[in-house]
């Protein structure tokens, strides 16, 4: 009976750890859920941070999709998601010019909602650190960094990216 | 009369005209088809190539996108295509030591048929250039470019781009 019920509790708990690794992926500090499924979205750019050794793609939702391909980004719409998913650089064995991603380092997000981030111009910033995707930051401070570093582009809506022209029929 | 003919033609013509401009991309020498919609695929990878100063995103179809993240490209499945769009590079005026697409330069596809293209691999070879997507190669010979280019990938199903991880829960 005693080895029964451990066998039960024992399968219980592989189920919950197999559930919590899953889907157990914390919100930033300041409230912003993962967006779950942004592996899927849309291309909007790259970009080679030569700077920090960097790769990067930078992905959008639907509406930041829309936005783009009919150039309407100043400012970028409410309900725009940005999402830049940076890799550490390694170059390609088989051409070593050509300059590639190695490591995932984060995946981080720019989130448009022009009331609830009033204070912020409209953007909602976050980040999820490794392949564990561990939000960054420890309290809602965390944003400060991504606006001061976000600030030579304040009057490009807050955005670095130029969507890249991806050529294709009307 | 003579003039509402004329008209009638006149707007016949710009007609004609739009739909050319709309639609007609002519098919690789080899007969390969424009991946029509390729701006909507999901992303494998992306390079920087620092010898030609280009900057790449490598998309997949739904079977590339499948056989990308199960690790099964060794070799890729049949109907897999890869499609590599390429822009000149271009440091980023508010972050220079970020390098980031400039002009469009081509968008180029690997398709994959073991019986079609046997003779290749199974891979069959295209290119469109420029923004009007202007084929490349003046009759089928243009594939051995890019078989030789490619060589050196022999081993790696002739596939330069290795996956880039991209994290998110299963």
């Amino acid at each position: 009976m005693k080895l029964k019920r451990s066998l039960i509790t024992g399968m219980l708990f592989a189920l919950t750890a197999t559930w919590a690794t899953a889907h157990a992926i914390e919100p930033a500090p300041n409230g912003i859920a993962f967006p779950e499924g942004y592996q899927d979205w849309r291309v909007i750019s790259v970009s080679h941070r030569t700077d920090n050794h960097t790769m990067r793609v930078i992905l959008g939702n639907d509406i930041a999709i829309a936005a783009s391909r009919n150039n309407q980004t100043l400012p970028w719409p409410d309900g725009t998601i940005l999402g830049k998913v940076v890799w550490k650089e390694k170059a390609e064995q088989s051409w070593p010019t050509a300059i590639a991603p190695d490591k995932f380092v984060h995946a981080e997000f720019m989130v448009k909602d022009s009331k609830k981030w009033a204070k912020q111009d409209g953007w909602g910033y976050a980040r999820w650190v490794g392949e564990e995707l561990k939000p960054f930051g420890e309290n809602t401070d965390f944003a400060q960094q991504c606006i001061a570093c976000h600030t030579p582009v304040k009057n490009n809506d807050w955005v670095f990216t130029t969507p890249a022209k991806l050529a294709f029929p009307e």
